[in-house]
């Protein structure tokens, strides 16, 4: 149970959040949605392996699994993904750009203090530019917010991998505006 | 110098990269007006406490400062707020409810996990209902976003507590949404 009393405890992680507070889950899946799938030079699925990589440095299960889910969903792997970005990236292909990207949202997940110039140019060598760099640190930056927000507030979630699924193919596809209303 | 090259180096902290990323600031100010000045059970003072306090956790000096200004235009107080936040709230009265939501807030800077069932039910003793203790989640969980932006992008702001003066009265009076752009 949550730390407050949600109208629909069965919708887990931040959904039951939206369901609480309409008002703050209006801008919050706006730039969830920004994020993630609105214009940048980063596709969607490296973004949302950015995203999955910091909730699993933050512990959130929750976030973690279900952005595992939808980066599984743009880039078309399979559940392993899940396990391989706790693990490290060791099974998907990863340019180098994107692992010195993931390196500077690591420090980000710590403090934004932890970013040293030598990680900008680290990154800015192997071809990665200003607004990949900008974004890599806002959707970092982002996720320690959704991360305590889920967790801050005591939500449940699904423990099996399999149940995120379909959440991710959502996530991926039908975007994050209005993410608690069904869409069919 | 920021780590990325910004369109007008002139402008501090989070303004410079509202201008640099339009796309990504819209939805940033949108919560951030949401928040801090949007429909509450506590007033604009208290949440612009929580935002500067948990930015002096974080270290970050521009939101610290400028979010302490807000706070002193709403309660109407004077500079030594701004240091009084980070001594722990020893001159500015704090009533007994929302020092204890302070220190759930403190708790969700460390992680979302550090929130117990003790933090939730010490704010529920002196009085925090559920939305109270939502919204001071949701802000702590926020400024961890905030802090993390302008720090890991290595943006620039003012050291003097007067040069805030002005900023804080725009953040407490004129609001968030298109923060960047002059109201004059």
């Amino acid at each position: 149970m949550a730390h407050i009393t949600l109208p629909d405890e069965s919708l887990p992680g931040i959904v039951g959040l939206f369901n609480f507070r309409p008002e703050t889950a209006e801008p919050l899946q706006l730039l969830a949605e920004t994020l993630l799938r609105g214009d940048s030079p980063l596709t969607s699925g490296e973004r949302e392996l950015i995203a999955a990589y910091v909730s699993h440095l933050n512990n959130c299960h929750f976030c973690h699994t279900s952005h595992a889910s939808a980066a599984m969903a743009h880039l078309n792997c399979d559940l392993s993904l899940i396990d391989d970005i706790k693990n490290g990236f060791q099974q998907i292909e990863i340019s180098p750009k994107l692992r010195a990207l993931l390196h500077i949202a690591a420090k980000v997940q710590k403090s934004g203090r932890e970013v040293q110039a030598e990680d900008i140019a680290a990154a800015k060598a192997v071809g990665a530019a200003d607004k990949e760099i900008h974004d890599t640190v806002l959707i970092a930056a982002a996720f320690c917010m959704f991360n305590r927000y889920v967790d801050g507030l005591g939500t449940w979630a699904p423990k099996e991998h399999e149940a995120y699924r379909e959440m991710g193919q959502r996530m991926a596809f039908t975007g994050y505006v209005r993410f608690s209303v069904p869409q069919d």
